[in-house]
């Protein structure tokens, strides 16, 4: 057994069976021994940015790692943006990041690069491996790092992969979270009242932790939030329909207003996204008290100050179908029509989404995978994951088209491993954010300002780029258009684009 | 004046005029000032790996940098892999890396990173502007460590941009390389003979200094080579023609058998691309003695040794037209036989374009700009900068596929400048440069191994991806089909593609 074949075999006995790959020549003997380990699925992608955002949205629905397989610095580096939404979002992702055989990294050879600079940018577990017979321990390490909802970073030196005397390990158990003592559940149940709002973020936007949140705001009058960027947003009908706070500083101002004491359950104290000349950063209100609660602990105090008293949930209704030429009011109106039973959004719609959650509140359950670091160019890859994770649930990729660009070769291993993802691009031929953004941040800008903002000259045709990577697609210029291409593409096996010309929100 | 203003200003004052961009909103001051400072031509792409390839291939052709505009810590990751073949071309590019406000930093707001871990793997120059008056100085500063062959990284946080009291700064002054000594000349020339190799690299391959290399080689029978991946190599009809060191290390110890001594000029010692179990590294025969002269000493040494020799140039002279249905050997005379006068040659075409070199040394006087770094998808982003440097020359970028779709998106910003490039993909619907490299690492590999090196399901449609995004676009099954449309593209202004389907050549 080598080491690639070790490494391979820990991995897959440690529970992590797909890897999603863009490999290189010093990664030649990780591929030859997918061979020999036939459990672990081998995922291609055109790019690194859609190697590590599919693993991220993997995770994000499969709730264990996926490795990914990158070609030295240069393909680590390619890949770092989605790392840093997958960081962002407490996401597991084991990386083998091949590298020069040892003795030929002091040769300064052209791919030769600072690999450590890199995955210490990562902020996640590190390590080197620096022989074939300890690969499968560094292995069994890093997908235990990953589990505790870290970015792992295996570099995996050519000649360690080649080399002889490989032993796969065991599976390293993840120590159990310390749960939070009792006193400090009842400290926080005195603080229940209204004027208090519990924030949840991480684990507390799944079902359990919304049902239990429900119950306490039931109970005791406490307000609820989720994070502006969730991870994971389990939502529809039967659950809490839990508003986020805004993108928008002084929306979040305004949602805040008058709370005296934050809980944070999983989330952070809020701060705007950047920041604005003579403008808050920091969004927790002046004179309100901040306690932090991890998300097990939810159903605990709900059990303490809510026992007997039910969740509000929201009830299942659709919008009415709306007509005529799309908008940025009736297109999410299309979707929350249509969404259907079980449905995994891959939301980065950006400035065409903002009336999303209201349309969709009612649809039957779904989950919602949000842009978690603000990294352009995460929503189609996390869709190839979501979809590789839960292969027999519908996955829409709710895409604005600037974002699209970034990792549009994603649409190819859609139609590669025959997904069932529904793209919707939203496609507004502008940065639309950044137009609003350049007001906001009280630039003046000219022509040659907005110019560079504008994705019209030339139009940008995704249905002839989709279908030049084998993905089936169609234009919509109406809701009629897109209710129909939208209900057909959901009822079709495998993947389907929508390039629909939604106006630019300003 | 605000510091954006200031810092655009002291760009254009020090040469910099053109600035490829991918902002986001910590950037909107500097793009709003685009409009106070004209003489700034701001140019658009739609993802940062373009971004950089065009910084890269302008400053190639244009002898001077152009400057980069990035988001934040996940823009410039998004940009480092062509900065990875930018350093190794010494190529001088000035970043321009937005970043939070300074007060918002601390917040760890969603796209805060460590920026500094990033510019640090580039291996340039880096300095973070700290004050709206001191942003000017800082920017002459940079593109003074650009212009010495290095990547120029400025940090610029976002109150630092938009903050008042900013003011321009004037060029720097860039140091006179010092010359070498005469008698490190003389002793040098103690050594030319057969049995001496002249190894050129840097700014010895172009005219000048091919042209003292070709005399010395006449006058004292050394023999010469260009290293395997030269940033900007002249050639053609009137030029010598001079051999590359080869990509695989069997052949560069082939070319280097018996050698003695071997003198570096602008280049390093030879060493293997990748490491092979079983073969070597280092490259340079045992034995052999190394030294190094610098480029600009090529041309006194020649009149030290070659007064009144003439040098050995590539006479005018073409391949003949092949027919039939395209292969490996075929395509290159096409080129060959229709390259126009002046052209650049982007060249990725990686084992596609293994015989081009001697299907074009007779071919008009051209420039060819090759993958120095290793990292691919240089080729289409290195043909907008270069088509930009140079307006009124052709650039013919020949391009792999898989290689293209990592920066695909390149076509866009083709089409909205109008650029005169003409792509050719050498669609063989592999990773064919891997399936050899698994043959060569002594990998096995089976069938599971093999489909992670396939393209072709589904097959790539690069027509359809390049009319997408408004490259008028056409498709090559024969020499005939190829040279009709190869000469069209050229003929016309614009960008075209020609999707030429070569079949793999292994």
């Amino acid at each position: 057994m080598n080491g690639a074949q070790a490494l391979i075999r820990t991995l897959v006995d440690s529970g992590v069976d797909v890897c999603f790959a863009n490999p290189g020549t010093s990664e030649m003997h990780f591929v030859a021994a997918l061979d020999d380990v036939p459990e672990m699925r081998g995922v291609l992608a055109l790019a690194e940015g859609v190697v590590t955002g599919a693993a991220d949205g993997y995770a994000r629905m499969a709730d264990k790692p996926a490795a990914t397989l990158l070609h030295l610095g240069p393909g680590l580096a390619n890949g770092l943006a989605n790392l840093h939404n997958a960081r962002r979002a407490h996401t597991p992702v084991v990386n083998v990041i091949g590298d020069h055989a040892l003795p030929h990294k002091a040769l300064d050879a052209p791919l030769e690069s600072d690999i450590d600079a890199l995955t210490g940018w990562t902020g996640g577990w590190s390590r080197s491996c620096l022989s074939s017979d300890q690969v499968g321990v560094d292995a069994a390490a890093a997908v235990a790092a990953a589990r505790s909802g870290r970015i792992a970073n295996l570099v995996l030196p050519a000649d360690v992969s080649w080399g002889d005397g490989g032993v796969a390990a065991g599976p390293v158990p993840v120590s159990p979270r310390v749960s939070v003592a009792e006193e400090r559940l009842v400290e926080v149940a005195g603080i229940l009242r209204p004027g208090t709002v519990l924030l949840l973020g991480g684990a507390a936007t799944r079902s359990r932790g919304l049902l239990a949140a429900s119950r306490i705001a039931a109970a005791t009058g406490v307000r609820l939030f989720v994070e502006t960027f969730p991870a994971r947003l389990e939502r529809g009908a039967g659950l809490p329909n839990v508003e986020r706070l805004g993108y928008l500083a002084e929306q979040v101002e305004w949602q805040l207003t008058g709370v005296e004491n934050l809980v944070l359950v999983g989330a952070r104290p809020p701060v705007s996204f950047f920041a604005y000349p003579g403008k808050a950063s920091e969004l927790t209100p002046a004179g309100c008290s901040t306690v932090s609660l991890p998300e097990d602990a939810l159903e605990r105090l709900a059990d303490m100050v809510a026992a007997g008293v039910s969740p509000v949930v929201a009830p299942a209704e659709r919008p009415e179908m709306p007509s005529g030429e799309l908008t940025v009011q009736n297109w999410v109106s299309v979707v929350g029509a249509l969404l259907p039973e079980g449905a995994i959004i891959s939301d980065e719609a950006n400035t065409s989404g903002v009336l999303l959650p209201a349309a969709t509140a009612g649809a039957p359950r779904h989950d919602v995978l949000t842009l978690t670091g603000g990294a352009i160019g995460q929503g189609l890859p996390v869709a190839v994951g979501a979809a590789l994770a839960c292969p027999s649930r519908p996955v829409i990729c709710l895409q604005s088209d600037g974002s699209a660009m970034y990792t549009i070769s994603a649409l190819w291993t859609m139609a590669r491993e025959n997904l069932n993802v529904t793209t919707v691009i939203l496609n507004n031929r502008a940065y639309a954010i950044l137009r609003l953004e350049l007001t906001r941040v009280g630039a003046s800008g000219g022509d040659r300002a907005r110019a560079l903002l504008d994705l019209g000259s030339p139009e940008i045709d995704f249905v002839r780029i989709a279908e030049g990577m084998g993905v089936s697609a169609s234009r919509a210029g109406t809701v009629e258009e897109l209710a129909e291409q939208f209900e057909r593409a959901v009822g079709e096996e495998g993947p389907h684009l929508i390039d629909a010309a939604v106006p630019a929100f300003m």
